[in-house]
């Protein structure tokens, strides 16, 4: 299937990353009446047909299956993998587990016993007509080609990485973080060619997850990243500076503010070049700029795209089109803060909007609530995490900002307890937390998940204050960071009214 | 100061335990108006007396001072140590570090350093006469008397632990377990008597996370609790289950549904007698069967007690009493569940209240929000959490409760993920989450804490499903175990409905 939404200029990552700024090629979407599927006729079973099969289209597929017994539901996937776990290959690649089927524990035989479920894999769907409501589908092994008919049809497409246009991206040894095929190649690759330094490009999420694993493997590593400073999709620069001191402290190399020009060698990657003439030794190159949404089906059938580039839905995963669902890394959701649409392809979110797709497709009323786009990871001894808007999104979003980053043990010190910073953002005018960042070696996902629970509900920096968390001295302290956080924002903008 | 409350029959654990069930002496408090505090007149400055100086005592001085620059604040005390961290005694018992002041960080000079308060330790507030605003003050060294005057005094007496009126229960070798004086006290009976066996009086969080330092120092530690289960208070009979293996596969020998009739020994304990004629060795013996609240000098002054024997305070911790106003673990407070008044002494509520107490002493307007109860102890290698009603407590309060309980990975299993269970209780009538109560080797004060959250906020069983939680494999999975819960209950309440 080609692609040919715009790619993102922001360097990110595979899977969990920024708006793509692909252009709206549509007009807003007209919301799509409820499918013809909520009133099949008894004497046919209803046609679910899925595009797709990772992680929305399967659990699309389940929850179909588990609200429509009788219901034909057939998946057609173009890899040979299914249901995988993306979010696993940089431990793969690093060595913390051995066997790549891990990372994809189910395969179309347990759907079929399972839940009755038919996944084609390899089989590409070429085109689609809406009005006729036919598939056209090639077996990527035989290159034969069938049609096939929907009652419904859920597109979960996801989302590819972008390559940039440079000289020599196709060099071999320059890989992208997506398929569980790129997480094989780039482990064979380390073992036959024996790699010693390793470039990798963009320094979001799938960026430094490689450039920790790639370090554990024995690699000498070195990030560059066109903008100032690591994440920027997902911290604002000062909480960015910890992350960037424990990379640095690990040995990778950052070229922040610094653009890939070419990558050079000749039958292997041996050098990125970057702008200003430096040339970085690259052995292996991990691309990871970004991902963009896998659109062309979509667009050839009408579907309407949203001002993010990606597939615009309602809160039930109903296009523009009816009859058609849309799900996962393709579609674009709403944000819970602000209402608007916004793109952050997340394995998590898939799940959510997968379950809703499939209980939409057969009748069913779930809807999904958007995202705050929470996010975390791990690099080397750090958590790094933050949920809804940075300050520098806040304040592009127009919001009064008043901010506290506060520095607090996570537990009893005389335990062993470590310290963890958040920041916290807030909008002056509500008191409404709008946004968190949180960076230290333990209970990041904890002070994350609360405080994106908190903002779920609307929650202001004084209602942070009366939270009723589990003390005792192995897992907290009496006063947790959250609270203190709270207290000081609290203050601030209550001094912030005041003045 | 002696006390007179009843004290609780629950075999419970000293600062973090259920209510007391102490008979109510006093009518519905009557709101007190606000403090003459709040308009002092700028000749004398406002004299602000504090009557107990561990968390909630030292909390509330600190915060007048920050408000109110000229205020006169003291704080009598009659122990000799203040603001000390009363949860942390099992570990220092148990070797986890070696120097008791740990657990006292901050004595008297600092508060007169850093924030101009007097704090008198070993001065017992011996009376007090609320018409005249004057206390009796005895100075435990020299047991001369004073006299002191007060424009606001506040209660912060605390609890003391239960002892229970046993045949040999003043026999040395028998301990509380409160004050830094019980924690050296017991580690000096340790490395003097050299003790092999123990015996714990009460299985709530005091008393299992003494088995476990016990046991990690060397001894045979048995527990007799006297209600067929561990954690009454915290836990249903089924979460108990694996907190109970979890003590018996380390060697920890439980006696559940006994009672103790005496304690055996001549000069020191050698055994105690259960119901039965069954005696357990014990060359040390535990008394953790619960607290009170030290309420003799509250109602010497008129102050009202609530129904649960402590003293009812409004939202901004204001007694019955004109200038009097009370915190920390003497008072009751709200239940966010219920509304109803209920006893649970925190250290993490008394830091809450404090504030209050603190703020409004000094003219401030700070509300206390009541409790959910959320408390959480390591046992061995499992964290045991819960937090607002067990299912035993919500049908007893009358609700119509549809429970779940899942066991789910906490993360990724190929990154060395372990299994969490989580136990959430829900309002069949109105979908809200009522309590929860979860066990696990890891990411237990995750869940509780974010459950909590969710619980403050009257989240639903569906709402949970919502939480835009952080996922990354070293962390979580794609669903988080909350996610899990949600779905399930939010499927059994929807058929609940139904049928």
């Amino acid at each position: 299937m080609t692609d040919d939404a715009v790619a993102q200029p922001t360097p990110d990552r595979t899977n969990r990353t920024d708006d793509a700024a692909a252009e709206p090629t549509h007009a807003e979407p007209t919301p799509a009446t409820e499918p013809t599927a909520t009133e099949p006729s008894p004497a046919s079973p209803l046609r679910i047909r899925v595009v797709g099969a990772v992680a929305a289209g399967t659990t699309a597929a389940t929850k179909a299956r588990r609200n429509a017994p009788d219901a034909d539901i057939v998946l057609y996937e173009r890899d040979k993998d299914i249901s995988y776990v993306g979010c696993g290959i940089p431990y793969f690649v690093g060595g913390e587990f051995e066997d790549v089927t891990t990372l994809r524990p189910r395969g179309p035989e347990w759907f079929a016993e399972k839940y009755r479920i038919t996944v084609r894999t390899r089989h590409e769907v070429v085109s689609a007509d809406a009005n006729t409501r036919t598939l056209t589908v090639r077996d990527l092994e035989t290159s034969e080609e069938s049609t096939d008919t929907w009652d419904v049809l859920l597109l979960a497409t996801g989302a590819s990485p972008v390559i940039p246009p440079i000289d020599g991206v196709g060099t071999p040894g320059v890989f992208p973080v997506r398929s569980i095929q790129d997480a094989v190649a780039i482990d064979a690759w380390i073992d036959e060619r024996a790699p010693r330094t390793a470039v990798v490009v963009g320094s979001g999420f799938i960026g430094l997850e490689m450039a920790e694993q790639l370090a554990h493997r024995g690699l000498a590593v070195s990030i560059v990243e066109m903008l100032p400073q690591v994440m920027p999709a997902a911290l604002d620069a000062d909480m960015a500076e910890p992350v960037a001191e424990e990379l640095r402290r690990h040995g990778v190399e950052l070229h922040l503010g610094r653009t890939v020009e070419a990558v050079e060698g000749d039958d292997a990657a041996t050098a990125i070049l970057v702008d200003g003439g430096e040339r970085l030794p690259a052995d292996l190159v991990i691309m990871s700029v970004g991902v963009r949404p896998n659109v062309a089906l979509a667009k050839q059938l009408g579907v309407a795209l949203g001002p993010t580039g990606a597939i615009a839905v309602d809160t039930r995963m109903r296009t523009s089109v009816p009859g058609i669902l849309a799900t996962g890394d393709v579609v674009e959701n709403l944000s819970v803060l602000t209402g608007e649409p916004i793109w952050r392809p997340l394995g998590s979110t898939a799940n959510k909007t997968g379950r809703v797709a499939g209980d939409v497709a057969t009748g069913g009323d779930a809807e999904h609530r958007g995202v705050l786009g929470t996010g975390i990871l791990r690099v080397f001894d750090l958590g790094v995490a933050h949920t809804g808007l940075t300050e520098a999104e806040a304040r592009k979003q127009g919001y009064d900002v008043v901010t506290h980053t506060d520095t607090k043990p996570t537990r009893a010190g005389y335990l062993g307890g470590k310290k963890v910073t958040i920041k916290a953002v807030a909008d002056r005018a509500t008191g409404r937390i709008l946004g968190a960042q949180v960076v230290g070696p333990e209970g990041v996902d904890k002070r994350v998940d609360v405080l994106a629970t908190a903002i779920t509900f609307g929650a202001t920096a004084e209602d942070l204050i009366h939270l009723d968390l589990a003390y005792a001295p192995p897992f907290s302290t009496a006063k947790d960071p959250i609270h203190f956080v709270g207290m000081v924002l609290a203050a601030k903008i209550a001094k912030a009214r005041e003045g």
